[in-house]
């Protein structure tokens, strides 16, 4: 296991020199000052992250979905749909067809599959894509309202995971990451986590996940406050609250998350699972959110909490509640287009524009 | 002129049959109902707009940018820049360096300029590209706190101007229309008409446009009571309305918003703009409104107003007051990506996904 103090240190701090040139270009476009409004600030976020100015076009984003099963949506059946779903999505993933593929493709970033912990035999993918199952930690969670999601060993194992996964992303050239979740009963753990880290209560935090009826939503504010009350004498202790109440996907996509801000590679996050990993990610290092944008606004509650706390405002608003990294795509779009007006737009000098002091 | 009752008569209505053939659909995809939110209601609009589900992605979205000065910019001293930046925009335009040229790029659409009432020599684009005031129907406006835009007769010129130009698009295979503007001081006559047609008084319809000072302000909203007055005994007649406080760029636009839906193609709303010649073309026919997005919230107050009165909710909100068709353009990626998961995402049945009620 790494020191993760010395990981909290080697986290570098974006740019302040090419931010400080973005926001004086921004200055000098054929526009008024402050008139493509956040679309400026996007840019000039940018140009911080790549320690560029004008910023580069993202030439390989990178979505990498950690996928894995959630043993409390088996015994307290917090979910709509049953857990063999996951599996399912994963195959889907593969060929092409979800949600994420299809919004990947618009935004010009490819899809990467993890199965981290799939309650599934791993033959189940092995004939399709055998790297999807190389790297499985374990089947499933333990149900959190009652055991602990893993054992410690495992908490490490999977952190770890996630981190090398974010090495051979930036190595082999992603220059923008994305953490994509698929899970049936993944907003159950998410929202205990979310919980007790913003201090609020379980039914603040509790949503609707996929479309649950209300006996079934009752039921699932019972499992997170029996998570929450698990999970609460591990609070200030992220991997262990991660040991208790969380699953081996999200220690995951937490190590993945730091590690890409040690690496100095910006991430845009999802929904309500990535949010949930960057709050515990965020209570390891600080300073590891300056590398991160909020992708959208997902209809859970414990979603807007978090981002509330991580002081991270969405860059979309759709009503979406899918995770799988498509948020965040939609977001790409506008982060796309907000770097490229800061690249290409003539200056009032190079136009023959008269300037407002002119 | 043409008879604007048989224009209303003749404008279609999109097709139920293909969205409800949408709606189905979604319910099909590979994720759970209602989970893409917002993305769901636009594919279905696009799928009825069409005419067909699945949805094609656009082909040839183009945005035509209809420009022109206002005399009140000049005497009333309403904006921060010069009135000669219009013309030095066109220019700009001309040679893909403004805003709208980068975001047209990034959303795959291209963008024609025609120059309707520009107050320059119509020798400033003559050499670089003549068809840009091939069109022109006047030199500026009249400065409409104290006398008319135009002519009642130039008003149908430009008003016929603007469908014709619709016509011309679509003709050429242009199958999402977006309308962009630019003029030095058209936030002006866009206020006093909002103002007008949703009954709200000039200091709430009067916004800081390009960034104008307290002084400026103070006179820009006294410019909007000036036209305010003056255009209410037309208030039922969009047309003369245009004439009295409006300009001819307002009215181009006006008839080509009309046109696009007596066509049945689908258009995205702008900024303030285009929004106010949204709500007078809403006044000719109420039908027409069908056929139209609104793209993005403006931070000019009188374009919320309208859109209100429209019943038209923004895709994209981010602070933006540039106009160009800017806003339009970022919703735009929006709306193609709403598009493609309808047509591309796999259905349970395809992906042998279990659905709840398996």
């Amino acid at each position: 296991m790494t020191d993760l103090a010395a990981l909290l240190d080697s986290i570098p701090t974006p740019s302040s020199e090419a931010a400080d040139r973005a926001r004086q270009r921004q200055g000098t476009l054929t526009k008024p000052t402050g008139a493509l409004g956040r679309l400026e600030d996007l840019s000039i976020w940018v140009s911080a992250a790549q320690g560029e100015c004008p910023p580069h076009a993202f030439a390989r984003p990178r979505v990498v979905i950690f996928a894995g099963d959630h043993g409390v949506a088996r015994t307290a059946q917090t979910s709509a749909y049953p857990p063999e779903v996951t599996a399912q999505m994963v195959l889907n993933f593969v060929s092409g067809g979800a949600a994420v593929n299809v919004l990947a493709r618009q935004a010009g970033a490819s899809v990467r599959i993890i199965d981290v912990s799939v309650d599934a035999d791993p033959a189940y993918a092995q004939a399709i894509d055998p790297e999807v199952v190389a790297h499985r930690i374990r089947r499933g969670s333990g149900s959190i309202d009652r055991e602990d999601a893993m054992s410690s060993a495992e908490t490490v194992a999977a952190f770890e995971l996630g981190r090398r996964i974010a090495d051979e992303e930036i190595d082999t050239g992603a220059d923008l990451l994305i953490p994509g979740d698929m899970g049936i009963g993944n907003t159950t753990p998410a929202a205990a986590i979310i919980g007790l880290l913003a201090n609020a209560d379980a039914a603040t935090v509790t949503g609707k996940g996929t479309g649950i009826d209300d006996v079934t939503w009752m039921r699932k504010c019972a499992a997170v406050r029996d998570a929450m009350r698990r999970g609460k004498p591990h609070k200030g202790e992220p991997l262990a609250l991660l040991t208790a109440i969380g699953s081996p996907d999200f220690a995951a996509a937490t190590g993945f998350l730091l590690q890409a801000a040690v690496r100095g590679v910006p991430v845009i996050l999802d929904g309500t699972i990535s949010t949930a990993c960057a709050l515990v990610a965020d209570r390891l290092s600080y300073r590891a959110k300056q590398w991160w944008l909020a992708g959208h606004r997902s209809t859970e509650p414990a979603q807007s909490i978090a981002l509330d706390r991580l002081d991270l405002v969405p860059i979309v608003d759709y009503g979406m509640r899918l995770g799988e990294g498509t948020g965040a795509l939609l977001a790409l779009l506008i982060v796309q287009s907000a770097a490229a007006t800061l690249r290409e737009m003539a200056t009032f000098g190079e136009a023959g524009v008269s300037d407002r002091d002119a």
